[in-house]
Formats: C-alpha cells, sequence, structure tokens
C-alpha cells in the first residue's frame, strides 16, 4: 500500500460474512460510488452454498472520506449482508512489538528489513527476557526492555509486559524466539495477533527441542513454522512453513544453523502478510491473500 | 470448473480493458443481476492509472442463460468499458491436440494425466514426425497421425497436418518436445495457441543443445520453460518455468535425464492453466491467475 | 554403474566397521592391489573418536575376478577391521517387486522410468489386493498377481504372496501405495528390503488420512516420505521425503491430486537411491550416499 | 574443520591429477602412515580412462608435523602421481577482503554470519567506492576504507586497493555488490580469488539491470549466481545459483526486494563454501565438494 499524491491514501478491507449472491457486487458498487478505486482484491469461499466468504480489497480514497464511508459502509452493506469487516489505511502503520530471548537472528532479520523500509510498521518497543541484545536495539533508538522471568516471578512479570504493550499501543507482537510459554491471559489479551516463530515443520516437532527430535529421527527436510498463539501450545493457526534439505551429514548444530536461514525467512513472510493485512484467521487455519 | 446440479453450469470470464474506477462494480452488478453467483475472481491492473485492468471471474450460471448473457454483457459493461473479453463454459471442453517427435516423456504425462481426469480435456489428435509413439496413443483411443517433415517436404506437410487441426476444430496444439520449426504460416494460424516446452531456463540457452551448453557453462540449476510459440524462436511469452538442481558430479546424459521431471511437471503446470483459462498475454508476457 | 569392455564390469562395496585410522587406506591399497580402479568413494563417521564408519565406493574390476577378490578382502580387510560389508555387481541386476492396491500413479511412474532405462533394474512381478491395474503390467510383460486380502484370509493371502516373493527371489519389495499393513512375519522376511511410500511429511500425519489431517490442521506445505517398513507403522528409517507448498484455496481433493507429484519423485529417488547402493541402514536412520 | 585437544590440529588436502589407478590407495597410505586420521573425503574424474581426477581429503594431524608431512607428501606421493595439490589448516583462518558499493543487503548477510561465528574466517578490511556503510563496518572493528573511483580516477585508485589487500596479506576477495568492473589488471593479482555475486540466473541477464530485463522477458522466476570473476564479465566459473518464484504481479522493485533474498543465501553459501576449501576450479567450471 502506497500514499499517492492530492490527499489519496491506499486502504485495505477485509471482510466475511455468509456466502451468497452479490456480495461483490454489493462491495464493489458502494466503493465506486464513494468515489474509491479499487486496486486489488482476492476472495475464497469455504462452500459457494452454505459456506463463508472472505474478501481482501485494496482501494484508493480521498483521506478525508474515511469516516464517511466507513458509516456508509456499516449501513448499506455490512448489516444487510451479516458481515464483519475491518478497514486498515497506509496512513496508519500498525505498532509491532518483539519479544526475544538470547538468539539473535529473527531479532535481527526483522530490524533489519524494518531499517530498509521493507517492514512498514512501527516498532515502539522490544522486550525480552535476557540483556544481551540490548545494544541491537538501542543502537536503531528502539527502546529495549529487560523482564526477565522466572517461575516464582512470571505472573508479576507477564503483567509488567503487559502493561508496556498496553501503554504502547501495540497492534501485534512478535514471538522471535522468545523461549518462555505466556500464559492464557497474557495470550487472551491479544487474540490472533501474536505471531510465533517454531523451529520445525508443525505439527510434526511440537514443543522442546525439534532440532534434536529431527536428528533423532532421521528426517531428510527440517522446516520451521510462523503460526499465532493460542493456549494450546504450537496448535494456533499456522500461516507460513517452509523447509530445508539436510542429510546424514549433518549433525545437530548443523541443523541448528541451518534451521537459522528457514526461521528467519518464515517469520519474515508471516509478519510481513500480517502486516500487509493479507491474513484472516478463520477457526484454526488462516486464509492468506 | 464443476457443473452443478439443476442446469447450473460453471463459466470463466476473461476481461482486459483500460483501468478506470467502477470496472469490478459494473462487471459484479451485471452478473448479480443475471442471476450468476460468482466463485473466485483475480484481477491485476498494469497501473491504476493509465495502465490496463485484467480480471478472471469464475461464476455459476443457468445454462440456458448463455446467449442472453453474453448479448447482455456486450452491450451494458464490455461496449462502455472498452471490453476485450470471452467467456468459457464448463459443458465445453477445450479440444488440444499434441505434436511429438520421438521422445516420450512429455507425451506420456499428458496422456496420464489426461487418463486420470486431472487434464479436463478433448484430445481428438496426436500429430508426430516419427512413427514410433502410436502404440502409446492408440492403445488409449487417440487418433496418431504420421506426419514426416523433410527440407523438402516441410511445406506440404505443415498443410497437411493443420488441415487437420482444422478439421478437428482444436483449440490449441502442445508441442510436446516436437523437434521441428514450425513455419510462420503455421504459427499465424494458432496465434497464442501453440505451447511449446523448450529444456532450458530461459532466456539462457535458447535454440539447440540447451542441456550441452548448460554442462558446458557450468551452471548450478537446469531449468524448463513452457511457453507460447511465436515466430521468434524460444522468444514467445513464458507461461511457466521451473528448475532443478544439478552439480559437476552430473553428465549431460544426467542432465538430460533429471530435466525430463522438470519439463513433465513444467509443460503439465502450462497446459492445465491454458485449459483452465488462467493464462491472458498480454505485449510479450503473460499474465497467470 | 556401466558395464564396460574387456570383461571388466563395475562393482559396488559397501562398508560398516569401527571407526580407526587406516579404514580408506586399508580398503584402497586392497583394491588397487586387485587391480580394481576406483571409480567414486563417499564416506561417513559417526564419530571419528568411538563412532562407526561407513563407506561406499565404486570400482572397475575384472569379471572373473570376483570370487578371489571377496575371499581376499574378508581375509585382508573386513576381519582384521571388523567390517560388515557387501559387494555388487553391475552384471546382477536387482529383482524389484512392486505391491500396489487401486491408485496408480506410484505404479506407473516407477513402470514408466523402468521402461525408459532409467530404474536398472528387474521387475519380475506385481503383486495387487485389486484386480484393475493387470493390463497396465501384463501389457509391459510383467506378470501381474492378483492376491485379495480380508481379515478372514490375510494370514493364508500374505503367505501365497511371500512364497511367490521368495519363488521370484526378489531382492526388495517396493509398496507403491499398498494399502495393506503388512504382518511382522512378512516384514521379518525382508528386512529392510521393502520400501514403503507414505503420503505424508512424517512424522507429521503418520497414521490414516493424511490429506485429511493435513488439511484440518492448516498446513501451508504437504509432503511425502519414502521409508524402509518396520514393524513400527511409519516408523521406519527415512530414506527421502518432499513436500509441495499448498494454500488455502486448495480441497482435500486438490492436496490429493498435488501430493500424488509428490509421492511419485518422492519413491523414484528412493528406489533408485537402493538400486544403486546408495543407501545403508543405521538404527533407524539412512545414510544416503 | 574443527581443532581439538592434544595438539591435533585438522586439515584438508586438495588435489588435482591424472586419474589412474592407485590414487586413493597412495594418499591414503601416506596419510595413515603420517598418523593422520581422515575425517572426510570427496573424489570426482572427469574420465577414469584419461581423464583428471580431484580429490579433497579432510583428516586430523598433529600440528607440529606440518612441515614433515607436506615435505614427504611431495616426494612419496604427489611427484610420482603428478599432482598439483595444497594443503590448508584449521589453525590458518583465511583472510577476506569485502568490496561493496551502497546496497547494504550482502554485506550485512556476511558480516552478521561471521559475527554469529558461522563463517570461520578473518576480515582485515572493507573496501567501498561510497562512504556510507562506514558505520556498520567500524561498529564491528573492521577497518572500512573509503575509495571512490571515476573514470579518471580508476588507475590510481585501483591501485591503491590492491595495495592495501596485498599489505593485508587477504586470500580472497567477495565483491559484496560492488558496483565497478574490476580491471584485467585487478583480476590478475587474485586468479580465482575473487568471488562475484550478480544478480541474475546466469548466463541469463549478464551485464546491466537483470532485474528490470527479467521483468521485461517475462520470467517465472528471477535467480542469482555467484562466480569466480574473471577477466569476461560475468563469464567466470559459478560456484552456486539459486532462484525464487515470481508472478505478473510483481513490479522490477518487487524483483529487486524479492532477488535480495536469493543474492544473500547464494554469496553467503558460495563463500562458505570457499573458506572451507571446498571449491576446485577446472576450467571454466567449478567442482564444489
Amino acid at each position: 500500500m502506497q500514499t499517492n499524491p492530492d490527499n489519496h491514501i491506499s486502504a485495505c478491507l477485509l471482510i466475511c460474512c455468509p456466502d451468497r449472491p452479490g456480495i461483490v457486487a454489493g462491495v464493489s458498487a458502494f466503493l465506486f460510488q464513494s468515489g474509491a478505486n479499487i486496486l486489488d482484491a482476492s476472495q475464497h469461499s469455504t462452500d459457494p452454498r452454505e459456506g463463508l466468504f472472505f474478501m481482501r480489497m485494496e482501494f484508493q480514497v480521498e483521506a478525508a472520506q474515511k469516516h464517511t464511508l466507513e458509516k456508509g459502509f456499516q449501513e448499506q452493506v455490512a448489516t444487510p449482508l451479516q458481515m464483519e469487516w475491518q478497514i486498515r489505511y497506509s496512513d496508519q502503520r500498525k505498532r509491532m512489538a518483539i519479544m526475544v530471548s538470547a538468539y539473535d537472528h529473527c531479532l535481527m532479520e526483522l530490524l533489519w528489513r524494518w531499517k530498509s523500509g521493507e517492514l512498514q510498521v512501527d516498532i515502539p518497543l522490544v522486550i525480552s527476557n535476557h540483556p544481551s541484545l540490548e545494544k541491537e536495539c538501542t543502537s536503531l533508538h528502539i527502546p529495549f526492555h529487560y523482564i526477565p522471568v522466572t517461575a516464582a516471578t512470571k505472573e508479576q512479570q507477564e503483567a509488567a509486559a503487559i502493561r508496556l504493550l498496553l501503554e504502547q499501543q501495540v497492534d501485534f507482537i512478535v514471538l522471535a524466539r522468545y523461549m518462555q510459554i505466556l500464559s492464557p491471559n497474557f495470550v487472551a489479551q491479544f487474540p490472533h495477533r501474536i505471531i510465533n516463530i517454531h523451529h520445525s515443520f508443525l505439527p510434526a516437532f511440537a514443543g522442546a527441542r525439534p532440532y534434536l527430535n529431527a536428528y533423532t529421527r532421521g528426517v531428510k527436510l527440517i522446516g520451521a513454522t510462523a503460526h499465532y498463539v493460542t493456549n494450546e501450545l504450537d496448535e494456533g493457526p499456522i500461516i507460513e512453513q517452509d523447509v530445508s534439505r539436510i542429510s546424514h551429514r549433518h549433525s545437530v548444530q548443523d541443523l541448528v544453523a541451518i534451521g537459522r536461514d528457514t526461521e528467519r525467512l518464515v517469520l519474515f513472510r508471516a509478519v510481513n502478510a500480517h502486516i500487509n493485512n493479507r491474513v484472516i484467521v478463520h477457526g484454526n487455519k488462516t486464509i492468506v491473500f
């Protein structure tokens, strides 16, 4: 999404409603009458007869029109078609928090892409249970919060983290190899807004030590999975996965090194899709437009 | 595209027109008013300001409505929006001819997928300049025409082939490793309706002996390219490409064997996209929805 | 491995022994003194200090030398180094049986590659619990044995199958989507000599209905795994795996179709590695040279 | 390669000689008698009859033995077998210079992997014709030399660069998107010791603006190629290549962004192979063990 001159901005509409004839016509007619120009559209139906219909539309609209547009859309389109919807505008960058432990590769990948302009997002803070990556963040003027966690302090430290995240009004959180399991209370604060990178091809090797387990089983490919966090460990809706080829020549340490590259790329792709409003969660699955 | 009960069929609309606000609204409103239910849609604009707009829409419609629908679409939508368009229906299978020389792998791949129902197409004939693959075709009840070609007979033999192809009302032709260069006259009869598989990653190694040239250059990946045939050899619009990894251990013969698998898959994907009306040619490039 | 003129043949030596200095020197000196010329060699050690050493050596040797060579190797090399070993010669093609049910894609892939000379193997028989693929085999002059299996007849029918396989002196068996679970007794007859293709990326989705389970979980890649059969279902040593990308657009039926291509390729690669003596089983893992 | 206790180091031997029986036996017997323990070996022959034989052997040896070992190897093995050879030891890290212009992604990738210990190399200096990446280097305590180049100053500035590189005794140079063509004089100083990353799948789109040309041609995959620099632009021996999938949806700018990821990975793999003595140049091709 790019802002263009003469007070027009890009907007992205996501909708979900019961499938029935006339949805595309209804939405596109409304946008046309509102002076919006559709740039891109993708749609998906779980079943044209009794299923759910999902759509993502990118369009250009006058910045001043936002409020009128949304009000009209609710009345004329969303209510009649029983639609859940949201619109995001290109002049409102999302606010992304990163939580990380001691491994730096996923954090560095996100920061590097953010610095180069590839990730169109604001990063108001990084939270870590280790102090070691502070300089990597502060040298880019990103506030770094060291919040160590022990079994005894977990509840109060999570509360401190939540307080910071809410103060900073973050839109979503990326767990860039954050090695603590978040409590149900934490997860409930950010439903489908916490993205985790797990270092295996889920559902294979969920839980601890996936590279060791992959080595022991003798698989010929190792993978990484980016998913939204739910209260079932490593069971949330999958956004993106990829794999790399390995062989008997590779030690567990080699798997860790090879896997780092897959983790970095998979997490970046998932985060970028989320930032660009390309992901819709449906049940325990994702639609990635 | 699947036919469904109660006299409804699936239809696929492809359009191309100057981009401007209101196209999606216009098309979808017309289809809604005609009782059609949109199943899937993809669109692409070369530039929202002065570019071209392309769209593919799949919808269900009553079989009896075909003629009325097309007439109405031309008048109410296509003419006002300066649109080029076509509709294909699921009850009209495309007719595909295959031309082949002595290598059998691409032919066998297409026949196997056709036999298994994966390629939704009719195959009224196979033409070959070698007699060797006759049994492979006739055992599946596909007529096989042996039309040998020499420099002296090329013109008359091409004329014979064209006659057969027109008699059989073929929609498009697949060159499944057909080792003759078609004349401009032949190509002109089937514009953007001849699909060739070239055994390299074009534009690298155009022309003869691509595997030998790839071996000599010492590349680390070899590829295959499916493209529409034009009068510039190996220069037509590319539909699909893929590659396989090779190393110094592989001889030219190994490249030929490895490359066969890539050729089979790339050609299948291109042919399947063409059959499902997913390919639009624009200039010397393709949009593959 | 290729036979060459003047009575020389290719041979392939596989060894496994405790790692210690001098193994390569011992083996290569013996082969040199026996007039053999090493063509290729690969080695692997689980640990140079107390681990196991594995090696594959391809060499040329006079056909008449076979017996002398093996006797000398045992005495001068294998016994002193506590080696397990085997030699296979290029003039002894392996004998491969195929067991299949009703899906034809894996069978057809193997037969097509065998017919084209890519799989250097003899196929003395195909066994199926369905009658439907008989013609595909007999048209290539491969005997087809229809051995239906029910819960009641399983024991006696397996016995019949084993009798046939032993009569035909098969070296190994490929389960090309054979939808029956072999009994421990059957498996025990052919240790590490039965190759199965499972239609998932193991250990994910072991057991029945992997494509349905992959669809339900919402993974973004689906895979296939070729492995040796053991008495633990889908738990045997993995030979080869690969994956294909899918999205929310794909139905279970689409996964089945996309997965077929991965299954074909993965099974072929595993079978070809086995034929060329490139696979060594170690514990529940494989070394694939 | 890892150093291990008790004064043993790892060593890597690369050889090239006319193929004939007895080479492996000769080399391995010599190493065994010298007290070396072979850890890994790879070999390749262009033709067992009159071809060239290449081998890479990794072994452990007492550090104090280096000189004796090399002297003995020359006399007892290399001279009789007409061998070219070199040995590198794990206690002598290679010295790598990086030359870069304004794009930072390849430089950052190499520095990040070096910092994390993945690239076992020393980086005594970075040379750039732009001042912009100085801080990225100096913050890691790597000296940064700004050597701007114009048509008028090219000769003297290249001389200055060569002086620095020789002073620092660099083993090889990586052009991490260095946008100047090196003169034949420069290249001659470092034969097969300058690695360049070209942002296309060579030989396609050699020369300037490969992403624009790929976009214009309408290819469906874009690639990157790491190769040794020779005096023929983009024609040197290829070390590594890879590709990424693109579609009609991607602008030239998108290709640049997608391509960056491929460039980073391909360059890293090539540099790592070079560092680990895995690359042998033969004619205009490479053997990558």
